[in-house]
């Protein structure tokens, strides 16, 4: 698909305008203390194309944590030591329950339904490279500078928060070992804590990402980060499992993988032509930031990206 | 997006030999006795293009009903006739379970998950315009028409068949009625009863699917059949819901928007480009058709239609 | 167990005294608008041993429908008519759910966990002996003359009310017809809605439920109305699931055997000893008659009746 | 109740003898390693009477582990301790569930249904006094020396093996650490893993138990190890809740308040009359003892001590 020649700083300006007025619709999280401390009023949206053009407006350089968007580049990086194998212990499909539910996980015998829920992010976490937590997520951290320049480093205070308020994903981990998915539940949610932790910003989210909307390969560099057939993979997870229990709504509404995270960002791959960073803190119910779903309905109206269009020619 | 010149006559011929040796690894589904007539050898596939371009191998023209194909077709004649409100009844997500099941529906007090499963299918049926079930699919039979140019007809002998097993479905529609989900229970699964005993063959939902394909509107006829919101609406749905609980996989495998059906079809849509329909009778455990999952896992991988890929200039 | 030598009379208006200040802090219950009209202050005890000795206060004459109670004498004319049978079709176990919940059925293929949910009533009227409801009803009236000395007569518009109003039940019968666990959904749920409407008082539900104290021989007749083995079976089933989720608390409160009707009618057993009727129809969360649930406590504590003492010397 | 003169000796040859063809047709636990060295012929069993005589037969000083026969004095020794307050934490209703199922925990926002699953005796055990897993079971070991006069000791090869294998239990308990039903899930799970592992034989265990079937005083010291409701609250909820998905089959079959473990123990109790411990280690597809099951069938079938008789004059 060629570049079609979108006036992204024109289409990210009319975002942000449209998004602005529902930032305090949301609740910023709280049940990660240090997520608490985030500004509602926060919102940055970032673009980068695979023909190399960026633009970012708002709080596009502003740090935050990765949270459930560290779920994509963790099983990218499974991916790309152990190839398919992965989903011998986790499925491919959508989960229909809440983020965190452990009931599924007990009528499927322990094995998740996807590797964007929690209980599957713990359990890919659990096949990283390396025997302690360091070392899994310091290969994360070596994977992600391949693909996108520069090494990732960890929030210390929220993964401490994590820490201290993980017992959900903590009882995760120990039901999965329980069935044999995994060995080593407490390595495993620390690994899951610590890459939730890595920090970063919406310019360089949209940076990172590009592999994922070029057939999995960096556009820059020219390097390849994982296989064609597992960008596939990342991306269409994305679009069957990237939004909690919102992801039949944004396949309708905006109609672009996505994968979204407590902090408030969200991920978005026009699949050969761009990856979308947005960022604003404040959640939905689904928890899903508020201001990135508006940014993302209004972006992706404007610029006719939908997977699920048919004519192109209608847009001018 | 401009169509690109694939060899359909090539590519479905290559797509018929790659599923022909798998035909007989499923079952032809039982629980409807007049389908358990159908020859698991059975495989016809048909493509139409938005440019006008036609193909079709093997039993293209051999009639079958269209089970749970329908669903799609149901959605698209309610939300031409009273818009989005049906999703006040309905709501837009994926399941996570397999297609009747009435756990669900209990946990979100009788609102189906999505049109697709068989709840949301007869909510949707009792929102079709008319108040016995023979005009209410009578209204579906004249939308199709006006689709796709002809009137399928009712196979009598499945829906008597429908009739007399359908008490899973009787009882999720009583269910929503509880709830007061729908009215008229009796009404609503009979009419859904009949919309999945409509006659069709590949060639013929190929070309009835066209709309789908085309932001709404029928290529051939210039007619708008639903409005191009509504489009992206039916299309977005079959990619987060068409499948049962095949539906993450065939996401990463095909990646294509999809609708399956229990007589061994499929309808696949390539937004702004063509309308598949394949059709193989014999089913895997989630019921989705074996051959015709072949065929299309083939058929993608050679023209590069997956919405999922990156690259297009990888492709000679 | 000789009878112990308690002045029921004292008792019940005890009881009623100690039940009289709660009656208003329960609900009666909506669903069936017929049963709406109660008065929330109506408070009936009644007491028949199996020496023959009676007592009653406040509304023991006043006419209800026997609701949930009628489970237990459906089990009893089934176990009579066909045996332990019935139990290929009907689990004894606690269910741990709501009354009515569907979820259950889905994960044991249909068949109810118990006799006492209406999913396992609405199978055992099923099993009652007759093809119409009316036969299988007018059995059932038929087996309660005889064990009580008068035929029960149906309350017309309590039953339209109920059928009005019960698409759960049917939806619970036309799953279990789709399991195979019941044959005629229509018939069964029908027989089970003529069941709940017959009409009765506290001071007639005693008398008519001595057997069940008295080891399934009538004490007055001296009639065997169910073998020994079925009066336990019928009894024990009462003790784990005869009042649905307070049954648990209530046999650490009262320790009686007991099956409670949405009516506000509570049937009691102290076996070998005595039958005791209560109705009040205002109901707790639950589902159970508040005002019985404090006459019962009152009524056990007082004479140290709970099957679950040890020291019976204790009490003077 | 004064003590009917049974012949414990004779009836306990019977029972025993009642039991013994059927003890292959069980499996001995093997999900912890260390139970599974059991022999599926053992076979004891013991009656100890509040008047003071004693009976037993076979493997009735073979040593086993507690197991979940340990909830109960766990429950006993936190009502002693605390009071009514554990039910602030723990529902007092049967389950309906596997007793390690998690599903039931989700839907109760972490509470547990009772405190004889796994789920609720881990927060009973949280509730010992005591800030360490030792000092909680320590405290134990002292209530239950007072009962029954000498302390139960560690079975230290058993102990190590469960907690190898108590990933399960772990999550259980940091999901209820979640939802703030308890603190310090690693000690509560500790602690429950070891009052588990305390060492007894089917003689002890009846002698111990005594208290259960007195209102709450051990009849032999004449010390008060309970107050009488909270002895009812013991014994009722062994009755609504103490053999898993059994509990229901059970109260039909025997009709007594029991309490099983999957080293093949049940204890079960006569209120008023006596304490009878059994004793074999294969189980059922519920995980109760079937030597213990069929032993106690036979036995309440001679003696008439089924809570749900009428009748007593039958027996001769």
């Amino acid at each position: 698909m060629s570049e079609r020649a979108h006036d992204w700083e024109g289409v990210l300006a009319e975002a942000h305008a449209a998004a602005r007025p529902h930032l305090e619709e949301g609740r910023v999280a709280q049940y990660i203390p240090e997520l608490g401390h985030a500004d509602p009023r926060w919102l940055g949206l970032a673009v980068h194309t695979t023909a190399g053009n960026r633009a970012s407006v708002g709080d596009a350089s502003r740090p935050f944590t990765l949270q459930s968007v560290s779920k994509v580049f963790g099983l990218a990086a499974v991916l790309a030591h152990e190839g398919d194998r992965i989903f011998e212990r986790v499925s491919r499909e959508p989960s229909g329950d809440a983020f965190h539910s452990i009931v599924r996980l007990e009528e499927e015998r322990g094995r998740p339904r996807n590797p964007y829920i929690n209980a599957g992010a713990i359990c890919v976490a659990s096949r990283l490279p390396g025997t302690t937590a360091e070392a899994k997520v310091s290969a994360l951290q070596d994977f992600l500078a391949e693909a996108g320049g520069e090494r990732l480093e960890l929030d210390e205070a929220v993964y401490r928060s994590e820490c201290r308020t993980g017992s959900r994903n903590r009882a995760l981990a120990h039901y999965m070992e329980h069935w044999g998915v995994i060995e080593g539940a407490d390595v495993a949610v620390d690994a899951y804590f610590r890459q939730c932790s890595l920090r970063i910003d919406a310019r360089r989210l949209a940076r990172l990402s590009l592999f994922l909307a070029h057939g999995g390969a960096d556009p820059e560099s020219g390097r390849r980060i994982v296989s064609e057939a597992h960008s596939r993979t990342l991306v269409a997870l994305m679009t069957t499992c990237g939004l909690y229990d919102g992801v039949g709504g944004f396949a309708v509404d905006v109609g672009l993988p996505a994968k979204s995270g407590v902090s408030g960002a969200i991920l978005a791959v026009v699949p050969g032509e761009a990856a979308i960073a947005t960022f604003a803190p404040a959640l939905d119910d689904n928890g899903n930031s508020v201001g990135s779903l508006h940014a993302l309905r209004c972006l992706a109206e404007r610029t006719g990206t939908s997977l699920f269009r048919g004519h192109q020619g209608d847009l001018a």
